[in-house]
């Protein structure tokens, strides 16, 4: 069964609380635009692109339950609701990415109430739809990665729950498992916040598809004994340069993976690329220490107030890459070939 | 302050019950052996030299509480008791060791019962003080390895917790940091036991050394941005081939750190080095699946019946190993020299 991260049902809005997951599988539903807003401020909707879409929802359901016929009126209102979604999430691209195209709607609108009610809703659905079909579409591109008997490694979760739906890293193995290639994946736990213990296994669960969990120092371990034949995982940010920027550990896997010679696999929707940032710009962000001191936020493993290091994330450099995979197309050995020139290509 | 793991006070046995680390500071005391039996039973002692020493002062005070004064009655009572320390870790290499030097003595012996109750109590604090004066060994041995304003990665907890007192890896970083050096410690935290989080932590702290918790998939990247110098890490065998078998994950380390140059160093007593086995002959036990699914025994952080691997030790070649070292020699770049030579010659 395919995982519903978030919908649009008929006026109303549904979504999967990754908070509980994975021991209580508990949708929410609302028909109130504030209790989408606050859905994705406690967290219970994560990952970029989950965000995007559930604030275009967001701003859809504010839309059709607005009782007034005043366009301008509606107008106003719609942009201070746009407003309130922006402030979610301060620092998520893709979440300004989504209000832009809504608010450039709302701003441009001529006509009615109602016809502007009807274009908001259908954009949030394309935007929704739009998501999917990216990452369907990465799916296809990696398949000719993936092989038969493979045992792919993924770090972290770029699965359907960081996706309106079926996911960038997870989106190709979905796309291997759906075409018939018997695969397993081996899921590392991902600390500190577990997203591979706690989403990436539960969502290949869900869909059937044969999982193990390890801790993240293991990945050399199972290298070492033959037992990964692929390493597949999403990115947070791709540089011009042909360093990738995802979740903390990926770089130890990308350097065990070389070391094995096992290919290293990056999947992610190009609106990922980042054109400008060189990679001595990039600032590693320190989260609060208590994510590594506490398990799951309530189990202390250590002195309450020892030192810690605890970066979001980490870089992993262009020779450590097997290929980089889009929707459009995709970039082998970023460090062998012009990169820069090959995405310049057909992203300008 | 140092840490005393484990002690004899006249007639009493007296040691830290590791169990409550690091949240209570708790020392167990008894006057009857099988009391310290059930302590190693259940972890309140870990670390192979520490359940040697345990074992051996569990006889001296099952001796010393005697009443009687047949010989011959006294000595099958003691049998009995080395029987009973021989069940409680049956695979703890140094629980054998010592239980052999006491099971030699008590046969052996000609003499009165309180002469044998003397002679046991004397080879049991004769194990305790080598099993110090070796690793203070080690330590000397290792500090010409570890230079002013160091930062030392170290995995597991190979300190004074593990051992009678002072610790193989870390009696290195102590003989450093008490020879004056300037020194700071990056501990990983180690799953799926957590000793590093729990014991290293605490046993650095308690001596006011400098150190800083990462969670296990963060040493790439503090290897990436130059924030370490050195790694120590302990070994449970080292084969004469070089490799080494240590805690699950100290081969991701050395990987890390064969890529980024920094010196792996491996420090063990001799006691350690394994003549006879072959590489491809060493079993890699797989311990309970609750470990990995569960943090500290109680925190569920997957799906409860998740498939998982859960190796409890890896093997690092000896081209990833920079120096052994012993508490009589040390062994540099093992891959190069020829060490079963080396090992032989001073074993033998």
């Amino acid at each position: 069964m395919e995982v519903k991260t978030i919908e649009w049902l008929d006026g109303k809005v549904r979504w999967l609380n990754t908070l509980m997951l994975p021991h209580e599988e508990v949708y929410e539903e609302t028909t109130h635009f504030e209790r989408v807003a606050i859905a994705i401020e406690r967290l219970e909707i994560r990952g970029a692109p989950a965000i995007g879409v559930a604030a275009a929802f967001g701003v859809a359901l504010a839309a059709s339950n607005y009782r007034g016929s005043n366009v301008d009126d509606f107008k106003s209102f719609l942009l201070n609701v746009v407003s309130r979604f922006s402030r979610t999430r301060p620092t998520a691209v893709n979440l300004f990415w989504a209000l832009d195209r809504v608010k450039s709607l709302i701003v441009n609108h001529v006509g009615s109430v109602d016809e502007l009610k009807d274009r908001l809703v259908k954009e949030a659905i394309k935007i929704y739809e739009e998501d999917i079909e990216v990452n369907k579409r990465i799916g296809v591109n990696g398949l000719k990665y993936i092989d038969d008997g493979d045992v792919i490694l993924t770090h972290c979760n770029a699965g359907a729950l960081a996706t309106a739906g079926y996911g960038t890293a997870l989106g190709v193995i979905r796309a291997a498992w759906h075409s018939g290639k018997r695969i397993e994946v081996i899921a590392t736990e991902t600390r500190p916040i577990l997203q591979g213990a706690r989403l990436t296994v539960w969502e290949l669960r869900k869909e059937g598809i044969p999982v193990k969990l390890i801790t993240d120092n293991m990945v050399g371990y199972v290298m070492s004994r033959g037992l990964v034949s692929k390493v597949i995982v999403g990115a947070d940010r791709v540089l011009l340069s042909g360093h990738v920027i995802n979740k903390i550990g990926t770089y130890t896997v990308a350097v065990l993976a070389f070391r094995h010679s096992i290919p290293f696999l990056v999947a992610a929707p190009k609106s990922t690329i980042d054109l400008r940032t060189k990679v001595d710009e990039v600032v590693i962000e320190e989260r609060n220490p208590d994510e590594v001191r506490y398990v799951l936020g309530k189990t202390l493993i250590t002195l309450p107030d020892v030192e810690v290091i605890n970066p979001s994330f980490d870089i992993t450099p262009p020779e450590l890459v097997s290929a980089v995979i889009t929707e459009d197309m995709v970039v082998e050995r970023p460090v062998d070939i012009n990169l820069p020139k090959a995405l310049n290509m057909s992203l300008r």
